[in-house]
């Protein structure tokens, strides 16, 4: 299957404008799915705590009706990552995934929320309330996750125990200027790791989308360079496409599901699990 | 403080009397924590199945008893992995882990058994029955898993969310000779990554430590070349240690666990877990 990753930077005037012809563009050369960065209509706002940016989630409707047009008209699946009005204040980070056809296939609502400088979310969104759940598609079963989500194994095993074909992260993740080289690879090295962890983990490939590019605090706050590196890992933890690190790309990437199917014959790590064993890992802590 | 990892060939004659000179030399280094590699009292008997292997864990006793006095001798906490014989037809694959003064700090029955070619487990050893518990001991409290248990997020976290300061892993891994060098390197890659995984979920120091040389079946099948590389990754996933894959070694490695309190505040993970949606954890699968 042919999957498409759309990594871009920030245009404050044609963010939406720029998907949309890149996604036509993933369509035309075949792509079957395409798969969008986390809040891909506009800046990554939870870099500050502004009360003016929860109005850009009463778009929320309107964005949903425009995003099943597109995927319609191109032919495909879509995983879209949005500002979701629940209903006034209350807010999600939600990732909707469209059908081919433009009917809305699944969303899921980010469980796992960051809060830490420059990545303000706990301030504007609630926990998602829907679980993990794995959207089922025309082509395949999507185990669709937020940014965050990707730090917690739980989370992609679950994915996985529910069926899921494949692993979906749209992503905001990014450097501070201030950070030495050293450190920048060391937290970009962490974030792959971390993911193909859970490809290995769990037989299954990985497909992470991250925006890439400085974007600016409106605050007094420094900033986010985003980091692109827009990866997907086969299902055994290899890298089989990596983006830049500075720059837009639209990669178009053949992942074989079959891989997936083979590799948990060699390594049947799901056979072994000791489920009797477990129940601590439904606790904050075991004092 | 200071880590010694022992990574050694089989030597059909004098296994354990190489162990113990080794173990000297450690505790001469300076070392604090030694940590053999899996079932280092002789060959990994598990590469056939055959009866007569039953009998090596009659020694068990005898071992404890020896390994107390050698941790007492050297004055260093020794994490050993031993066939433990528990009654006639119940043996586990136990890691016995010895104070400096030779007591016994704690032990831990491999719960995760493999059972694959050349790695006929299943048929030694019962799975553990005492779960994942971290060991107290008087240079920290250590999770020791054995092997085939780092393939498994649930253990590591368990041990992590039980208060362990490292996590820690006698292993008996290799490669098949048939494989091209290519398969071999990505099998090396996977095993590597996920444990660094375990590191970067849990924000603690993992250690591997790994049998190296070649290995004949003394029945049929091919054998395995079992591929070294014990390590030492920071509670970040980065290596700081990294043994070769094709000789003996003696590593003293300088581990730091006030890093895992500073990592865990850049990157807290822990607080955010949604222990309310972990519930599919403790199934098979989730149909």
């Amino acid at each position: 299957m042919k999957i498409a990753l759309v990594q871009q930077k920030h245009d404050s005037k044609n963010m939406i404008q720029n998907t949309t012809k890149l996604i036509k563009k993933a369509s035309t050369k075949g792509a079957n799915l395409v798969i969008l960065q986390e809040l891909h209509e506009g800046a990554y706002f939870c870099i500050d705590e502004k009360e003016e940016n929860f109005s850009l989630a009463d778009k929320y409707e309107k964005s949903v009706k425009y995003w099943s047009k597109v995927a319609k008209k191109n032919g495909v699946v879509l995983v879209t990552s949005l500002f979701e009005k629940r209903t006034n204040g209350l807010n999600h980070n939600t990732s909707v995934v469209f059908e081919k056809d433009g009917t809305i296939a699944g969303k899921y609502r980010k469980m796992h929320i960051p809060h830490d400088p420059s990545f303000y979310e706990k301030y504007y969104f609630t926990p998602g309330d829907l679980g993990f759940e794995p959207i089922k598609t025309s082509v395949g079963t999507l185990g669709v996750l937020i940014c965050w989500d990707q730090w917690f194994p739980e989370a992609a095993r679950i994915m996985s125990l529910k069926g899921a074909d494949i692993l979906i992260y749209p992503t905001a993740i990014g450097w501070f200027e201030r950070d030495s080289k050293k450190e920048k690879n060391r937290q970009l090295q962490a974030w792959i790791t971390i993911q193909k962890s859970h490809a290995i983990a769990n037989g299954l490939p990985v497909v992470a989308v991250n925006r890439v590019g400085k974007e600016k605090s409106l605050d007094k706050n420094e900033g986010i360079r985003f980091w692109g590196n827009s990866f997907v890992s086969d299902s055994f933890g290899e890298l089989i496409h990596q983006s830049p690190n500075n720059k837009e790309d639209l990669a178009i990437v053949d992942v074989d599901f079959k891989k997936s199917k083979n590799i948990r014959k060699t390594w049947p790590f799901l056979r072994d699990r000791r489920i009797d064993s477990y129940g601590g890992l439904d606790k904050i802590f075991l004092d």
